[in-house]
């Protein structure tokens, strides 16, 4: 029983679908769906490949109402810089929800991953940032710091955008990737500046230990911390997550395992039970945001949801466009 | 950085690869290398769609000294046959083992499932059958029934061969199928008829209740149950596994959870701890059959490594060779 299967190279992706409120949006809904109940969403399936120095992920979500579930493959071969290649890629398989076809093959190398993970940056701006950001800051130099810096912009307009790494040379390349933005940009020399300075925070590094400490937390100050995925990493002092007003999970049971909230929960200082989730706040489940003073914290781990979301909303985009390869199998 | 990844169809791997001494080869050296040890090969990754009457499954392993490996995604969907689709399909795709690089996609709808699962019942006929075995018997009528027949009778050149299953008429036309065998192919009317009469029998069942039965295993008799590989399957009388001089597994851990042995502890009469694996049989690790006269039965839920296994030699066999689509990506 022959049916066609798209196949979609990441520069036909490229082409077809940027970070825009349209994805936003779509990963606003994921959240929301995520809330209501009836997502099925097994555990991350994780093969690490000490040998090779290479660790596989396999992602998926099924959500209510969604014409198409993803499977999403993310390989990180730690040694291919030493082969010119990039570490990390991967493909995304987008299957009918209703007959469990195969529709589409997205080989993205991992650019659909980096599109949700920043308009997922965007729902926790638009939901728990104060109403007004002047000054937005952005700690890491990598793609997702440009892609934060652009998703958090879409939801609030920042005049003044501020950048640390630990490396000024590439905090200045990512402050040069982003003069598009016609903000104003600055390179600051510590965190500490950064944070003090800025009403919308947002972390996009692997650190394994705090780059933000909580003593430097102010009012009117929301951070979306996003780099950590695996137990081990810790982006925010664990006595940051205690001291804020409001400290959201985009899944409770993953930030417990592999977010910020692991190591306040190891360091026995939580003892608040577990979180508020985004999809909650969206909905109106739980509170956000009471008021512009509040201290707000997000913790983004990643979410197969989000992926069922982002293929799903590119099938629906490419409908009826002469876009990749149509193959019959 | 854009590389070639060859998309496959199933039209295309069904002219490139069947079953044959070399497959059945392939996926023995997988077991051999999964009991040398080195092979990651995490628990199965499930989605159970109740709200569609759906179910995915998720597998892979790594094996150490191939060059791929694969993930294969198998979802199956029961009310497909009411839009004249088949309920089982799916995909493979290989990775490099030494960048994680998407190197194919084989779009088989389950054809090499199909084929690296008889393989694995002629490699279990292989070390555990009787060496002579006049009479053969399959259980069961699907497509398992047809290509277990086949796949046996590469490595235990039998004469005749019995078929049963609840349908006669179904029996009737996989006997008809498999009259290129030159055989002699009777259907018979009582499954315990089939087992008596054979030193080698195949189960190829979705049973929830035995089909076979303790009292009718006999000397010189070696079974392969293949159908169980989820909780709630069961083709044989869980005394049938006491009563056999070996009961041997494709994976323990895999066959107390999914396979025959689960019913078997469930029913609380297993008292002989962890079964040995095929793949110690092969290497010599753990005993095969003594001689002609045991009661030998193999339980076979099916491991990621066979898929790594096939999907790694069917790129292997196109190498060099213009079959499929080459997309760069």
């Amino acid at each position: 029983m022959a049916h066609d299967i798209r196949i979609v190279t990441e520069t036909e992706l490229r082409r077809a679908i940027t970070l825009d409120l349209e994805t936003v949006k779509v990963i606003e809904q994921a959240f929301a769906a995520l809330s209501d109940g009836g997502v099925v969403m097994p555990p991350v399936m994780s093969m690490d490949l000490a040998a090779v120095h290479g660790e596989v992920d396999v992602k998926t979500a099924y959500i209510p109402g969604f014409d198409g579930f993803a499977i999403k493959v993310s390989p990180g071969f730690f040694d291919n810089p030493k082969l010119g290649l990039p570490s990390l890629n991967g493909l995304m398989i987008l299957f009918s929800a209703k007959t469990g076809l195969v529709e589409a093959v997205f080989l993205d190398n991992g650019y659909l991953t980096d599109l949700r993970t920043a308009a997922a940056g965007a729902v926790a701006a638009q939901h728990l940032a104060p109403k007004v950001v002047q000054t937005a800051g952005i700690i890491g130099t990598g793609v997702q710091a440009r892609l934060q810096a652009r998703a958090a912009r879409l939801v609030r307009p920042y005049d003044r955008l501020l950048i640390w790494g630990r490396d000024a040379d590439r905090a200045r390349t990512c402050a040069a990737d982003l003069a598009d933005l016609e903000c104003d940009i600055h390179v600051v020399d510590t965190p500490e500046n950064l944070v003090k300075a800025s009403q919308l925070v947002i972390t996009t590094t692997p650190a394994k230990t705090p780059v933000i400490e909580a003593k430097w937390l102010h009012p009117e100050l929301h951070i979306t911390a996003m780099g950590s995925d695996q137990a081990g990493k810790n982006e925010i002092d664990p006595q940051a997550l205690v001291r804020a007003d409001l400290y959201v999970a985009d899944r409770a049971a993953q930030v417990e395992q592999l977010g910020e909230l692991r190591s306040a929960i190891e360091a026995g200082i939580w003892t608040k039970g577990a979180p508020a989730e985004l999809g909650d706040v969206i909905q109106g489940r739980a509170r956000g945001r009471k008021n512009d003073a509040e201290i707000t914290i997000c913790d983004l781990t990643g979410t197969g949801v989000q992926d069922t979301a982002i293929a799903t909303h590119v099938m629906a985009r490419l409908a009826g466009r002469d876009v990749g390869t149509v193959i019959t199998a």
